[in-house]
């Protein structure tokens, strides 16, 4: 914690997020400390990474203080000009506007619904965009607009038109594909750059695409997995934030595999939802620095 | 266990291996018990698959008898060929004899020569060939016969006529490559059908080939993993024994992931040696079914 | 498999499980499979364990056959008192009767009832008991009735008596405490013996009663857990049917704990309830076989 | 990274570790890296810790500078002062001296020993001693003295006067009971306070004490564990470094328990040696604070 005790009590002041990266060089940690000393704030978390392949610094920090959002932004500008600075600061208790796209497969839905209602995740679910309307029941329960989008092979454009007005009628940060098993065009995913997760039901980069049970199981693996990860143009080839298995043995089905996979899959899912809200995930060229 | 109580303490009698597999069909477990309960054997440890995809069925008894071996067969003989079943029957006591081919890396010969030592693996270590000299005084330690067979590019053939003419000399069972970087022939892997492990230094079928914890850095996963499988003709292609992973980070570099890889490299291999020499791993068709 | 082919498609012949335990001795699974050989029953799944501790036996058998439940016992009957075995007989498609208690905390609730829902647990869930009403609409939207009987203090054995008469009313096999925070009186546990699964919030035997994440905490370990086991009347003393553990670092409050410890203790419940319902658990003394 | 670039390539320049805690306040990140700063370092990792419970805040830093271990350490003092901070400064290429305590069992040498040959233990293994002489031949292999030291019942004192006096002769900085079966006065732990890490086969705090994969067979626990802990005058009551546990099931013995736990054993002791020696682990009251 890095603050000077002040009349105002530094534990009951709003807390603040504020992650960055910049060019690796000397100076930043001493440079952006003291910028918030200045402020009185308490440093109550602090992650950074130097990456030595792209050369660029990675740092994380939670704080409290009793400046004002404008008064804290003005503090760091200066440094982040003379340091390249790209920043981003949002208050911690700010919830992440966020739109769950899904198709009939309820887990993951179910999983992101409950953890966001039980207080676990730290978004605001603005929406549910379903391409059938199997899941409005389960949204309903929690409260949530659900809006049913059919993804017509002969208007897949018209549908994705309608999910960029959901997204900015509903003023969507970020999108969860849980489980929405229509493929994104270059375009949307472009717009949305760095704003979409997906969830792949395998271990990336084994089994890109279609079926990956099917061939998992086919090839006899022992373990089976999901990788969550940012969507861009190249199918299944976005920069990773979580993965995880589980082990399966040659007296499972494929069935069985799909069945057994699905824990894994809301499970992984919803820790790199978490971890994007927190702003703990930060892109470093093609992989991410995730402060988990 | 299934036996009538004899004068002679079933407990005390030898204890018999017998794996099969045939096509799946009525009275298999029924025949095969009968023949063993005729035998006044006791079974000590039983497991069974019917295979869906292709239609085989695999048994895995392990029992007690104070029959001879001669005797053994020929109760098993007629069910044999009613059934159209291949057999294999070994004395439980009986250590496989294990030739282990080494390069340079020394971790997972160390872990086989320990475990085999401290009892934990049922083979014999009859002989390792190095085709670099390095691992000759980590053989010497554990009293086992070290053979430098270099692998000049000029001449792998004349390394491989080397290496079957030691599998020979040795009476060698099975053939572990214990991190051996080196490529094996078709014919010399024809040759040895089914008795070659090898260690993949990835989760297959990601990373197929080579560098793959350098690739899996690369593509920036966060979980890295090594797989044991039988060596076919098709490179990393052939029958997975068995895989595991261990996490990583955005902060380890690629020189990290390969150390804390090799934990798990060793430990997947000395798995997959220990199940195969217990005879717990039966091949139906491209996968194998595994009774760990 | 076994079982001759017949005029009767045994594919399609209703399943059965049947899991038995008696005595170790000789001939006992050539006395089963003969009994099913002569049935024309096909086996489709087997396990069995002979406990040296306890000289019992224990088999699980899956099989298919045309023939009638009578039918089927009147093969087993004559076995079952030659050597002295307790059986259980029951069809795989049924599924066990359920009544889940609650308190308010709703994350094993609403796993189990979600993947009974969607079919990955062979339970009927009859009713949901809450001593808190809170969790009603969850159990009213997977259309379950809801009970609300409170635990007072002063009236615990009032309400004991009334989750005996619903357990006799709705014709309950198994009781789940899924986080029901109230201790059951030996006579209780005695009278559902072998009938009740809880799920205890830490990683046994570590942590018995009261607190166990906020005793974790303060012992400073690095792993937490969560424990299914059946009730005796010895707190936590009672057979573990499934464990599991996450791993949590220095960096985690006691809160923090409790929220990860969530998703471990409904993904053990989970698994215990359906292995339990699938009849995969028989006690061994004060141990489980479990054939998972 | 924090430097401002010198004539002097930083990245050339020797690597330094600083590990510090001191009572939460203010300003202690700027501070310190406004020493550095003013020192020309780049800093090259950073992890830090504010502990609510006991309200210190601990850091660790690795930096790169060309200043001397003199200079470094004036830079510090004055605000160690201010700060009530107690701080190690060690230069990350030292290699911790260390000295291992055995008894028959090699499972845990063996995996301390191989890596830190392999490079991937920074200890000096300065000395093993054996109560029993069995493992001299393993220390030989590596180059590393052993010394029998028995431990007679009748003569425990003058054992463990003769460990001290070997500590002292060979300037151990850190004592590794790697499966050492004999239990420590509380007159030898307190003169080492914090110096011995100690390997118990269980995943405390379950099975304190002696044979405590038999008690866990007993039990019929479904995961095994073991526990990496610093030795205080508590039996198995010192903080815990590291845990980690495998999963075993009912048709395991207790002998199997004991052989599948080695690698557990091995595996969690020799990740919190490393821990320790690159000073990665900070006492913080009855827990650690461990930097990973």
């Amino acid at each position: 914690m890095t603050s000077a005790s002040t009349p105002a009590d530094p534990a009951a002041a709003p807390e603040w997020i504020l992650s960055l990266s910049c060019p690796d060089q000397g100076g930043i940690v001493y440079a952006v400390t003291g910028a918030l000393v200045a402020l009185d704030a308490t440093i109550t978390e602090s992650q950074q990474f130097g990456s030595p392949d792209t050369r660029r610094f990675f740092l994380r920090l939670q704080f409290r203080t009793h400046a004002g959002e404008e008064e804290i932004r003005a503090a760091l500008e200066p440094n982040a000009q003379r340091l390249d600075m790209e920043f981003e600061l949002a208050p911690a208790a700010r919830r992440m506007r966020t739109l769950i796209m899904v198709s009939k497969t309820a887990h993951c839905l179910n999983t992101l619904l409950f953890r966001r209602d039980a207080g676990m995740l730290p978004i605001d679910v603005v929406g549910v965009i379903g391409n059938h309307p199997d899941l409005e029941p389960m949204a309903q329960f929690y409260g949530v607009p659900f809006f049913h989008v059919p993804a017509r092979p002969d208007d897949k454009a018209g549908a994705e038109a309608r999910m960029l007005e959901l997204v900015d009628e509903l003023d969507a940060e970020l999108v969860v594909l849980a489980r929405y098993m229509q493929i994104l065009s270059p375009e949307l995913t472009e717009a949305m750059g760095g704003r979409i997760i997906n969830i792949h039901h395998a271990f990336l980069p084994s089994f890109k695409g279609a079926k990956p049970y099917q061939r998992a199981h086919e090839r006899g693996v022992k373990l089976i997995g999901a990788t969550a990860h940012y969507v861009t143009a190249d199918l299944d080839e976005g920069p990773i934030i979580e993965q995880d298995v589980t082990r399966v043995t040659h007296a499972q089905s494929n069935a069985e595999f799909v069945q057994q996979g699905q824990e894994v899959e809301a499970s992984v899912l919803a820790r790199a939802v978490r971890w994007h809200a927190e702003r703990r995930v930060i892109l470093d060229g093609k992989r991410t620095v995730v402060f988990s």
